[in-house]
């Protein structure tokens, strides 16, 4: 395929996706304090319960909805104009930033005169802007300040999902949750919000330059979020391709994306992403600074990193994944290792300290690092480039004694109201999962942490979005923040279009599972809908309450494709007799009719046998036909 | 497709896969202390490893095997025959039994004269024997008797892996694990498996008319087991599937395998499955109890009942799932229950009792059911009929009163040196799983406990397999000592193949984590063979080493399908300029010498500036070309 044809296809397919909202499901924008700020969440409509004695509605249900403009039939998605700018006033009304006349960066502006990208560059682009002299335009500067940004009051409705509108005292029961120590309020408020980002427990990552960021946010006490790697490599996919991977990762549920492309066309790769992106996006500018020096890492410098920073902070890059943790004193530390140094950034900063034998530049520059960040309200994504790639050498000394230096490393961010969140395995046999969250908490302030998985095994290579799924679950249990997902490729390529959402709903799962288990208040809304759902044999309801309804559906029309079978009082599982769910509703339906009284009167029913014969009497009477018309079920047994 | 046609395709099915076993795999056997006790094993064959010094070879890898005779590429198959009765000899030294002229259940008699299911009959059937008067032939009661039998010394060895004879100190390097109270010895002996099995501890599920089983395991001091369901139902399927599906699961680990069939032909099904399953096979017999009586729950009674487990147990089947511990009074504290009794076997029992109001009559003659089990050493799984169908329902009082029960039962049936272990969930949010643990081993008694998932949400249809596996995997680490599989179909419709795979896989998975999690001993040597092959770029070992090479090989095929690329030394995911594997070789190879001397020396670098200028050079003169040379990768970033 060539690359305009190419081009078509994935916006095609952008076209085709975004009249594809899932089923049953509408965009709704719920209204905040001002006319400009609009919530979006997805509101799954569903079915009433039928009876004998009548029909009864069924509440739709909210959740939370990450698919941006592409999940609204009515929004005109153009991938050449890009998104719209929802921060925009915002930014502008803080009065703290200025139009650029020129870009900042030496390379972007070659890049920019250069005609050979032409062809491939995004046009519709606005001057960027950088924090007038002297400001500090972090959402953690404000904070501080005790200013509630927009973007404040946008994230907090955003992570109650309405759940205030659940009206039906069956949804909203939960069990209490185990949070390790979390401090998970009832009801987010914007105040609250504000709290933790001053605080440093959370981060807000919405860089200046990327006003069409849809507001989120990443820590402890809010949902656990997901990010999704996307980007290509010298090997393979393209531009056009990309995007596309963005807008389907995004569909399935990514919170944040990163971009890792190490091919040719970083720069305009990365442009075309950000301008299409409603969630925030991540890099790592190591592995474009590589680029710069054609792959030689004992070419790099301060000067072109810094450079590349500026570069991509102007394009809009919500967060920099930077390895200035791994200092020269911990490489000796991996020799023993079974599996070395895995992180490409940490591997690539260990070649540059062993061939200079000098310190890290990223780590005795920081404190520069941190006065760019500053000026954009780009978030640092402290990497662990010594992160452990296998079982072997989980929780040794180098990864530890890395953790340790991240911890300074986010007190000096800290310092300079620069949002940080912490990076973390990597490859965690079970029993030492736990002692990664702890640590990382106690020597790192409570910066959030974002974990690779852990996989929890090393022997599922073409599985590991499972084995890392198990770990991803615990440890955003624990208390991680978020969970970088985990492919079915990881260790054996690149992910194409049905890995990421392979990787994505294994995420979403671990990270639901983790809400669950923390007790975020409403967390089991939608399971208690699914339930009920599935008590009442409202199969659509079912499939639209899945994570991924297509998938839901299909499955259960292949084993069963009539139409009437679809929709029948049963599955395939158990056939029509068999069913447990059918039984077990006929038997209070039949049997329990004032629920308070039956369970009295049976709890009882040991001790006065007399009686017995009569209630068994009344049952046949009422139970047998019904049982015979029709059954369904649940688990196999 | 026509009976003979599918027939004649399973067939050819399980002939090819007998020539298929895994690549590079070597069916191996242990030798016991007598000539007809062989253990087998699956020998995975590794290439050298491939230095600048020349080449060095890497041991072969041991696994455990549950494939039997189909895994082995020298044994004749012949399904219509069925298996090898390589327990016959053992059974007949005992001199315990008796071969029975004339089977015992009136039903199965009848169905035999019937010849209307000649066609479908298996034919090359030994006749059925019994404990003789007065004999209790269970593995229990030998091992109380202070007897080691050939099936405990058979397990000892299998338990063990050949994993003493793994020479290479990398290999066999392992953490601590955190078995919460199991006492997991440093090598499994004979003598152990005899004292797990008279404390309760432990079972062997072996039916003495089941001589083809391979024997095995399950308790919480041994390798974490994995039981895989098949069955047909009235909707769909055929004797001839079920057969394949249980080659097919025992292919992919499955070390037991559930027998759930509830459609016609149930007799003549389970007979093909039996005869030619290495692995024991359980059943719920209220499934064809209730066939018996055309899906009349109010219709069971104990007669037709007791015929069907005599029917059962006279076929070889290793363990019934016995729904005893539903008692009538435990049925009113499911009513106000989100998604009421999903257990089906549960489900049919609340409506009996309920319809007779009667106590459950499998709890009221549960003596006798133990009396029948103890004459051909049928297991008894006690059923969880009150499971939780719902996060919502999880941990309440219906699911506990009705543990609590089968602690009772559990300690009536080692009274009556019966077998037995206990089912459990089902839905559970990751906080509440160790609660379930904690109080089976209280109230059973340390009986092997045997789940279903749990899954820990339950908005995941489609992928149930993964919400389930992270809840598997958690309670295997906590002690479970028997993972029930989910397939990726559950709660849709009925697994087809691929499904059984997935399933399979995804429980490997947990099972393996919580071995590691346990510390089981040796449990981390596939992991470092599989880290190792991944630090040499081993491709090929990689793959072999997977749980599921073909799956490992055709995804790294996907992204880089040139033969060269295949075993170059980096993949699609980096590229080759960007491996991490390949950048961390390096720092070691032309950096650390002597790791010892490098460790001192670098761990100090920070004070000793002097000296590093010409580490610089050293470095840059043997890195440099190298590293431009090639790269790959492991983790994304």
């Amino acid at each position: 395929m060539n690359q305009r044809k190419q081009r078509q296809s994935a916006e095609q397919f952008i076209h085709n996706l975004q009249g594809q909202s899932f089923p049953q499901s509408q965009k709704v924008y719920v209204r905040g304090s001002r006319a400009d700020l609009n919530v979006p969440m997805r509101q799954i409509t569903l079915t009433p319960t039928v009876t004998e004695q009548g029909s009864r509605p069924n509440q739709a249900v909210c959740v939370y909805d990450t698919s941006g403009s592409y999940g609204d039939p009515d929004a005109q998605i153009d991938v050449r104009k890009g998104l719209i700018r929802i921060r925009q006033n915002w930014i502008d009304e803080r009065a703290d930033c200025e139009p650029l006349m020129q870009k900042s960066s030496l390379y972007t502006r070659q890049r920019d005169e250069n005609q050979g990208f032409d062809a491939i560059r995004f046009t519709n682009k606005a001057l960027p802007i950088r924090a007038k002299l002297g400001h500090v335009v972090t959402q953690l500067h404000y904070a501080r300040a005790g200013i509630i940004t927009p973007e404040m009051e946008y994230i907090a409705i955003r992570e109650n999902c309405a759940r205030d509108k659940a009206r039906q005292d069956v949804l909203l029961q939960q069990h209490a949750g185990e949070s390790f120590g979390a401090a998970i309020p009832d009801v987010i408020t914007a105040e609250f919000v504000r709290s933790e980002v001053a605080r440093g427990r959370a981060i807000i990552p919405a860089n200046i330059n990327h006003p069409e960021c849809e507001p989120m946010i990443i820590g402890r006490n809010f949902l656990v979020k997901v990010n999704a790697n996307i980007g290509n490599s010298a090997v393979s996919s393209s531009i056009e391709e990309e995007v596309e991977k963005l807008v389907w990762a995004t569909r399935w549920g990514a919170d944040t994306v990163m971009d890792l492309s190490t091919g040719r066309h970083i720069h305009e790769t990365r442009e075309w992403i950000i301008r299409n992106s409603a969630v925030p996006i991540g890099t790592v500018p190591v592995y474009q600074a590589l680029e710069k020096v054609n792959g030689v890492a004992e070419d790099l410098n301060w000067e072109m990193f810094r450079d590349t920073l500026i570069e991509q902070a102007e394009q809009g890059v919500d967060y920099f994944t930077i390895h200035a943790g791994l200092r020269l004193a911990h490489i000796p530390l991996t020799t023993s290792r079974v599996t070395g140094i895995v992180s490409r950034g940490g591997s690539i900063m260990a070649k540059w300290c062993l061939a200079h034998h000098q310190e890290n530049f990223l780590y005795s520059h920081f404190a520069e690092i941190c006065q760019i960040c500053q000026r954009y309200d780009v978030s640092l994504s402290l990497g662990d480039g010594l992160r452990p790639g296998s079982v072997a050498d989980a929780n040794d000394r180098a990864q530890f004694a890395e953790l340790e230096t991240l911890g300074e490393l986010a007190k000096i961010a800290s310092q300079h109201e620069v949002q940080v969140i912490i990076e973390g395995p990597g490859h965690i046999p079970m029993q030492l999962i736990k002692a990664n969250m702890d640590k990382q908490l106690e020597v790192c302030n409570e910066a959030p942490f974002y974990t690779l998985g852990p996989l929890v095994t090393d022997i599922s290579p073409g599985y590991d979005h499972i084995s890392s799924g198990i770990g991803a679950a615990m440890i955003g249990w624990y208390g991680c923040a978020m969970l970088c997902y985990v492919t079915p490729k990881e260790h054996l390529g690149l992910p194409d279009k049905d890995d990421v959402k392979q990787g994505l709903i294994a995420y979403k799962i671990a990270a639901h599972a983790a809400d669950l288990a923390k007790g975020h208040p409403g967390a089991q809304i939608r399971d208690n809908a699914m339930s009920l759902a599935r008590f009442e044999f409202r199969w659509e309801d079912q499939f639209n309450l899945a994570l991924d309804p297509d998938t839901a559906r299909s499955y259960h029309d292949a084993t069963l494709p009539q139409q009437s079978a679809r929709t029948a009082h049963f599955c395939s599982m158990c056939g029509p007799k068999f069913c447990s769910m059918k039984i077990s509703q006929e038997i209070r339906t039949t049997h329990f009719d004032s629920k308070e009284i039956a369970v009295t009167e049976l709890a009882k029913s040991d001790e006065k046998a007399r009686g017995l014969q009569e209630k068994s009497r009344q049952f046949r009477a009422h139970g047998s036909e019904i049982y015979l018309s029709a059954a369904s079920g649940d688990d196999h047994e």
